[in-house]
């Protein structure tokens, strides 16, 4: 199987660089806490899951020289935990982290070690987490059934088979009968640049629109259900997920077609009540106004770049988790 | 004012190319019908009445020569009605093309100053219904408003002010106070490129937002009204228009934000019952697959690309038109 991300022998780590998908499967070694900061900030790794999990092992670097401390891997947690504000994944694998590194005592020999398994433990828990939403979500979908999904909550975006697209590759094993609309998810592209590529891979069939046909294509018919993953869920349910999931959730609503919101438990912050308590990062312009090194935008024109929106509680049928598949409040219940 | 197109002293046409811009303001003359064709094809002339009004000047180019026949003129007429099938102003401007060519006897020396006088009258008629669908929705734009749109229905889709864009300069020269929030409009960008070209060369504030975050935008609050244009509007008031029209007036609809369908009144159609009686035109699959030339999406998935979606009459609040404010049912009175 695909794997975006790597440990290897040395103790590095190798990413594949998601910017340069469809085009070239590149990957690069990462030997720096640096390096990962600049990976994840640049998109080159993304995902909710995967984040947490690429930082995970980010700070494990800091803990490779000999002679390094405790509060050199409280440093590169630190570091790394300021490179993205919306997802929660990042802060609490790196809590987790930070744990880790403080129950193997200040310095010395065992930091590394500790480290390396702690970040192992979080990749292995997301596989199995990938696999459990996998199997929530597999009866949702029977043969001849039609996902449309927006973003990328794919197998490049976690350590395992994906979230929103766990079910998918499970439908696909059983019966392989399943297809896939994905919305293309401007500015960025995951879901015609990412989405497609990973499922067209596995020879998942899977068609591209751009997000402003959504509405008609649910208005078409056929499609089974919505899922999309989420990069951070309040207590109540509203969750924070890529710019345009909103918008495809009021469309699912007006065609009574079910929405899924796909996220391991980790993805749940209890910390925050609502929606509203969600930061959403706001991105360069530059992402809007060029594409591919043109510019499309007019030069005066300004812009606004939100990368997540929040969908409401109510708008969502239920969260496809490492649980099974569950409402906002048995979700809130389980923590 | 800019001009999208002019007829030359010499019966020719010179059409800006809207392909290129905003990186150049660049213009063609046209000196044949098949030229106008391939214009309008290709979209280096769109919008509705924009085409409309150019089909009617490309009609002229086939009697320019001595011995032009009727013959010649009607085979004109099909070739360029041939070119795109959604908007109904291009057969409605043929239609009186025909007739100003059959009135004016089967052939002989009338034929060409005929034609060019209906082409200038069509030409002038929509000139003056864009500022009446101006002065129609001016009362809804207050100092400070914010107009939300999609696509490009301004200058560079009529022969005068625009149609949604119509409102938006009135209020710029009244009051000088108005905002607008331009939907980018994927796959091919008329947003981004054109409504943001002509308001910032207009000195009117304009920003750009990707398609999918419109919904967010609306709750974010502040936008007093959507307007956009129409290629076709059926006799229950259900509109064809670019797509990603039918998802933000399922958004506007959400937020309680008023949704007007700004276009003259022969935009509409009795012949088309409701929306499922208009053609929907779908284009190449490459326009979605690549961007700005560079390829995007993975090349073995598969693409929908329907350049329109229908908005159902009932999520449009009122339809601006030459005849005032009306409703759909006023609408179809009128005719």
């Amino acid at each position: 199987m695909l794997r975006p991300i790597d440990c290897t022998a040395a103790g590095e780590l190798r990413v594949l660089d998601q910017t340069m998908l469809p085009r070239e499967e590149h990957y690069r070694t990462l030997a720096t806490v640096a390096e990962v900061a600049e990976a994840i900030r640049q998109l080159r790794v993304r995902g909710a899951p995967l984040i947490g999990i690429t930082a995970a092992f980010g700070v494990t670097l800091a803990a490779r020289q000999p002679g390094a401390t405790l509060a050199d891997v409280l440093r590169a947690c630190d570091e790394l935990e300021a490179t993205r504000p919306t997802a929660v994944n990042l802060p609490w694998a790196l809590a987790r982290m930070r744990q880790a590194a403080r129950a193997s005592g200040p310095e010395g020999n065992g930091l590394h070690p500790a480290l390396l398994r702690e970040a192992h433990a979080i990749w292995d828990q997301d596989k199995a987490m990938c696999q459990a939403i996998g199997e929530a979500g597999l009866p949702l979908l029977p043969a001849g059934a039609t996902v449309m999904t927006i973003c990328n909550a794919g197998i490049l975006a976690t350590g395992g088979i994906g979230t929103a697209l766990g079910p998918v590759y499970l439908a696909h094993q059983r019966h392989g009968n399943v297809n896939v609309v994905a919305c293309e998810t401007r500015p960025l592209l995951q879901g015609s640049r990412l989405t497609a590529w990973e499922l067209t891979r596995a020879d998942v069939p899977v068609t591209v629109i751009t997000d402003g046909m959504a509405a008609s294509r649910l208005r078409h018919g056929g499609v089974t259900c919505v899922i999309v993953g989420a990069d951070r869920i309040a207590r109540n349910g509203d969750t924070a997920n890529k710019i345009g999931t909103y918008g495809l959730a009021l469309a699912a609503r007006a065609h009574g077609v079910p929405f899924y919101v796909a996220a391991p438990r980790s993805t749940y912050d209890p910390a925050a009540a609502t929606g509203a308590g969600i930061p959403i990062e706001e991105r360069r312009p530059e992402e809007v106004q060029s594409f591919a090194g043109s510019q499309v935008a007019a030069p005066r024109a300004s812009v606004w770049n939100p990368a997540f929106d929040v969908t409401p509680a109510d708008l969502i049928t239920g969260f496809l988790t490492d649980a099974g598949l569950l409402t906002a409040w048995e979700l809130g219940a389980l923590r």
